[in-house]
């Protein structure tokens, strides 16, 4: 980055006047030093009343795109083909683009690399992982080696939301998800945060920009809270754990890279347990500086308007990606080929499949719920039939990757020993 | 920052062949794809083995600093003085510079992003605040507007593992010293780390990217734990708190800086509280996205060769610090003006001096200690005479800042009601 002795003035066109959009509108009047003012918003509902003046406002996109003073986009719609109109023919315009939709950035990632660099023109979308954490920025600026040994993260504020209320305030899943809606942490279609898919998108990001990695969420093997029993509550309880959903991707012995969306237990030593509520945490762990943390809102209006203002004033200095780890190195592959420890909770009338299982370490059994720990493939997992679905919760123990090398080759060799 | 298609290959002269600058010589040739290799290494002490082949060392600077295929100078070594002519020389012979000394940069800061300006060459020093926290960047790149409301931090290791051994495991504060010393986290003279100077230093340099403000370690109001008594613990202990020594600048209302280095109490629910041993922790507040934190080993030889690493890893790309806040907007002002709610402690034989108060909120006194807490004008800390020394000790106390308008109006005109 060179030195630039002049600032980029900013005129934004917004798409989206909802929680964060107004925040933004307001955060901006309220900054005139950020030199970044919003020019026009376009909005699907004209009806509704707006705290702003009416000639900010209109309903037809091609508007903001179509005016050559607008040097930035910004979009915060929630419908992502739409937005994925938008973010396209706003690069292929030239301007630079600020998004949050991760469901539109990891459903589209190559293709909008490619027109990133085609029309040279920036897209940052630092709001749509972990909101305020600027976890994607450390990742390209300062992790941009690899050194990279792992990032794991609760990446999703509304089922860590429910999460807490559900262990910590002994709320139903029910109630506990009304109060995250409520709370204006869940998305609007809240299936995609509890089934692990909103996780699943994040963690196709940042796979991108920390191994260089370009993946389809699909082929992540993901899951949510959606399954989880209560019975999974009181063996966390009784073991001293507490349950979160992690995303993660581990490069292995062999450079490849591990990862996927599931549940956890973690230890009472881990950071992970005290990220509470829409709180959002992202340990990243590099061969010499052990592991690192970072913290703060993952949801909610303010925390991801502060994420956007960020992605603005960086594109006053011309900042892009660059996604170092995609071009100038050899990008790491995803594998599935490691062994992982986990927790198998089901109901009486199902019978566990043994043979799923390398090993099994604990069995235990009573009227309301069975449950199982031990060591399995992680390819089984690939067939999500036997383990992803109601009544059925897999959740990983602490410290679940099978690491030790001689540990590794001896579960190989003794392969189906077990069943 | 332009995407480009070369990365620089680096060739690096290396001062110091401690445990850091033998680290990275290590994790340097094991890394081949970083492009950087250690050409020469100067040492002070030839007569000690080294692990690495004799050819590759020196104890002529001059040997380094005039190789014109050397292209960056990482200086790890211990002596400030001799530091400085090593950076000075090396930046004006236009070679990068890697630094992780923060004693040199926190005392000659400006004329260092002088130099850097002067013969357009980068300096980058990740490690010396926090080793392997990336917050230097983070400021730099990410916190670059002016909604940055404060930052706090747990900044000195050395420190922060004495008081976790004095009051986690009951050690007296010789021993907990001698373990730090043993350890390898506490500075060749401990009383850089003990008397808050270490923790100014990078306060200084934080000062420098967060707010644009260049200030000299001396002028700003700090101490550290050498005065903290027994006491001081048991009061801690009965109102829930633990002590940390926090390193911090907050913003005023009237966009003036408050800043200093001293104890405080941190409460149960403060992420500082699990922020233990050789660990360092840094909240950062922004007006939008609330609190976050930044938590990672802050001493030790490996967590600052990885910030060295990450500096290096960034000069590939050429990256520099831009110090934007003092080069585009109005750097912002230090102010003594601001209200802190505070305890001191102090021998029974020594009569407080009650008129340093605004208010007196607490009392007490017995046989072995007295202690007092109220609010006090912060102009009173910079005459240090009275609460700087043996036998008193000055601690913060939870949320310090008196930022009530109201209530600081009234303390303005109810000055020295108390006395």
């Amino acid at each position: 980055m060179s030195i630039q002795n002049q600032q980029k003035k900013l005129t934004i066109g917004l798409f989206g006047f909802g929680v964060v959009g107004e925040s933004l509108y307001r955060v901006l009047q309220e900054t005139p030093t950020l030199q970044a003012s919003i020019k026009k918003v376009c909005i699907k509902h004209p009806e509704k009343k707006r705290s702003a003046p009416e000639n900010l406002f209109t309903t037809d996109p091609e508007v903001l795109l179509s005016d050559s003073s607008i040097n930035v986009i910004v979009e915060l719609i929630d419908d992502a083909d739409a937005a994925y109109y938008i973010v396209s023919k706003a690069l292929s315009e030239r301007k630079a683009v600020v998004s949050a939709n991760k469901k539109l950035i990891a459903g589209h990632l190559e293709e909008l690399i490619a027109l990133q660099k085609h029309f040279d023109v920036p897209f940052l979308y630092e709001s749509a992982c972990c909101a305020s954490i600027p976890v994607i920025r450390n990742l390209e600026e300062y992790y941009d080696n690899d050194l990279l040994q792992g990032i794991s993260g609760i990446v999703n504020g509304s089922t860590n939301y429910i999460l807490t209320k559900i262990f910590d305030e002994g709320k139903s899943y029910d109630d506990a998800l009304l109060q995250a809606q409520y709370e204006g942490f869940a998305e609007s279609d809240p299936s995609l945060d509890v089934e692990g898919v909103d996780a699943v998108n994040k963690l196709t990001i940042l796979l991108a920009h920390a191994y260089g990695i370009l993946a389809f969420p699909s082929d992540i093997v993901h899951t949510g809270i959606q399954n989880l029993h209560s019975a999974d509550a009181v063996y966390a309880k009784e073991k001293g754990y507490q349950i979160k959903l992690l995303a993660q991707a581990k490069k292995l012995v062999d450079g490849r890279i591990s990862a996927f969306v599931l549940p956890q237990f973690v230890k009472g030593d881990s950071q992970f347990r005290n990220v509470q509520n829409e709180y959002n945490g992202v340990t990243i762990e590099s061969s010499l500086a052990d592991r690192q943390f970072f913290y703060g809102k993952g949801a909610g209006g303010y925390p991801t308007a502060s994420a956007v203002l960020s992605d603005l004033s960086a594109l006053r200095y011309d900042y892009r990606y660059e996604y170092k780890k995609l071009r100038y190195g050899l990008p790491a592959e995803l594998t599935d080929e490691v062994y992982l420890r986990v927790y198998l909770s089901f109901d009486k009338l199902f019978q566990v499949q043994n043979e799923r299982f390398e090993r099994i370490e604990e069995w235990s059994s009573n009227e309301r719920r069975c449950h199982v720990t031990g060591v399995i493939k992680f390819a089984q997992l690939l067939d999500t039939s036997w383990w992803k679905k109601p009544n059925t919760s897999l959740i990983l123990l602490p410290d679940a990757f099978v690491t030790d090398v001689t540990e590794t080759a001896r579960l190989a060799e003794e392969e189906l020993a077990f069943v």
